[in-house]
């Protein structure tokens, strides 16, 4: 049986010029960027090199803007912690949404918990968009921090960053944006968005798992949330992953070089996959917006009266790798804060199904996935106690 | 010319199975751990395959006691602003020793400066052990937490772990070690030791950088400081990085096999480094203790009147890589403070040396050092204002 992996949202599959990277990189790197002699030094420049290409992916201006993480969990961490504590004094008023990741969500329940900061959650519309007036409503002489999503995981909806950074550009607050969805398919200018800090992940990018980075614009204040050594120029302790962060700036050359390509024929998989599940299965409600403002490789749907679980299990019988929710929370029982947050009864909520592509996906396993899916829903529904069939 | 490597504590090079292992993992186990499809649970049942392997190597009673995170870094900062923020309200005395790495140092002085902690610092004896009776003098009503390395990773004095461990065994006191020097070089077991939290990096033993582990003892208390999704059992937010993790069980099982040899090799290898220096060099303090109660690749010397910087850039010329201090604050101009707690003074400090031991170091590698150290030693002191020549 062949596999059909549709779960990039999730993670995405090495590519193998990356994988080839970090075996060279592993093999021939291992001096510590710290130290002062020839293969420390000669790793060092190689973090420098890295710094460039993903400074040059997002037009930062400065290189040493750029600092290597973990992932996207540590980066948003230590952009929201970091930025918050460094100006409590000013205020500890955050204004966030409530579809954010849980990484940015959890951490400013943190900050409330801790450290006595006061989270304002904006609501969303039908199609999980920030409205402007709601933000402007929500800002505080307080509030030193705005965190609001370049993209949705869940249901892919693109938040209107520029406008955002446009509104807070000449006040005193910082704009952090949770970019790890987007990252790999659109086009993100901090300068022209006013953006200060970007959080993203090398693995939703064809990249290795265990790599981040966060862009912290030039001036801006942040307490480091990982003490150590004097790493990344104090802002973040730890033993440079010389390897995996070299990984990192392959796959970034690779989005580069095809993120055009890749969003036209995501763009077209992604409206065929809509359009055949509308046509084709009833009462299936789309999540999240059509068209530009949506992600090009996200398709989310509710299937009314039934558990996303045991479509991902019949699913995964055929071979589809698929996802409910995202994968962070595939643990968890409760249904997702996204799809309530756009007006979903929990029932409905628990009846969720995200196909995200990617650049390996092709029309057949589209169609393929197109030929399964409605008896799948079919058969649970009828298992179902919920679903009336007359 | 020949590169020889001297600077273990600072960082390995990968072993070539290791290199294979991440490399398989890389290839053929992309799927995220969360996820419920095959490719998914594929991935998180490798993960507890290494966390059996790690247990073992502590003898841990539990695979689950295993959490997997970015570095010893990380691990440290968990392991301390975790379980003391989990645990504020009975207390917020914290005891440490002076000779600690900065992942710890600066973890309490983060929890000083951003929670009001009270920490303590313990003294040193001349050879960088800690004294039991200080620990018994410092430990108070309100104290929660003592950290303290197994082995110094500048010095390498192997401290009193067991007998601290058994001090605080009836005490409602958590017993933190960072053992990121020690793991390859010794044995732990943290049941017979009453460790409660053991931090470890792979990169240390011939793994991967960017991958650790923390051990958290069954009912430990512990808030979670990378705050996200509901990965490693709630403890640590952040997609697992599935191939690095198996090339730290990779790197753990050859410890298993080989580290009783490599004791032995290394002590040999030590003990005539320490003799042919202390033999053909004048004015060499050995730093650090001698015999079993030092780590077996360790060994660390003060040169009077002169610069550590100097030695490691003529030793570089000759192909040659150590370290003066640690790698992790070698960007910095201040001495060590480990140097400095062992009672050297600041000038002495300037002028320290630290060679590590590694698996293929070679008695040929040594004699070239011996052979080359003493005239290095002797051309920077004759260039040096404060070396009195008569």
């Amino acid at each position: 049986m062949n596999k059909i992996y549709l779960d990039h949202a999730a993670t995405t599959p090495m590519d193998s010029e990356v994988i080839n990277t970090v075996n060279k990189y592993m093999e021939d790197y291992y001096g510590n960027p710290s130290s002062i002699y020839q293969t420390g030094q000669k790793a060092n420049n190689k973090l420098n090199e890295a710094r460039e290409t993903v400074a040059k992916l997002i037009n930062a201006q400065d290189f040493r803007e750029i600092i290597f993480t973990s992932g996207g969990t540590e980066s948003d961490n230590l952009a929201i912690k970091g930025t918050a504590l460094a100006r409590k004094k000013q205020g500890k008023h955050i204004i966030t949404t409530k579809i954010e990741h849980h990484a940015v969500l959890h951490t400013c329940e943190y900050l409330e918990k801790h450290h006595n900061f006061d989270v304002t959650y904006l609501d969303v519309d039908k199609k999980g968009f920030v409205k402007l007036a709601d933000l402007k409503e929500a800002l505080r002489e307080e509030t030193t921090l705005v965190s609001i999503m370049t993209a949705n995981n869940e249901i892919g909806t693109i938040q209107p960053i520029k406008e955002i950074g446009d509104f807070l550009k000449d006040k005193d607050v910082y704009f952090h944006t949770d970019a790890v969805q987007a990252i790999g398919q659109m086009k993100i200018n901090v300068q022209d968005m006013n953006i200060d800090l970007l959080s993203a992940s090398a693995h939703k990018i064809h990249g290795p798992k265990g790599v981040g980075m966060l862009y912290i614009k030039k001036g801006t204040k942040l307490v480091p949330q990982m003490n150590g050594g004097a790493q990344e120029r104090n802002r973040r302790a730890g033993t440079e992953n010389v390897p995996g962060i070299m990984g990192f700036k392959k796959a970034v050359e690779l989005v580069m070089e095809n993120r055009k390509e890749l969003v036209e024929k995501n763009t077209y998989l992604r409206d065929k996959l809509i359009k055949g599940i509308e046509n084709n299965i009833e009462e299936a409600v789309l999540n999240g917006p059509r068209g530009s403002k949506r992600l090009s490789n996200n398709v989310s749907f509710c299937f009314k009266y039934i558990e996303g679980e045991s479509i991902l299990l019949n699913l995964d019988m055929q071979g589809i790798a698929a996802s409910s929710g995202s994968a962070c929370t595939s643990g968890s029982l409760d249904p997702s804060h996204v799809l309530l947050a756009i007006g979903h009864s929990k029932g409905t909520a628990h009846g969720s199904l995200r196909l995200s592509l990617g650049k390996d996906n092709t029309e057949e396993e589209i169609d393929f996935v197109l030929e399964k899916l409605p008896g799948i829903i079919q058969r649970i529904r009828d298992m179902s106690p919920l679903y009336n069939k007359e």
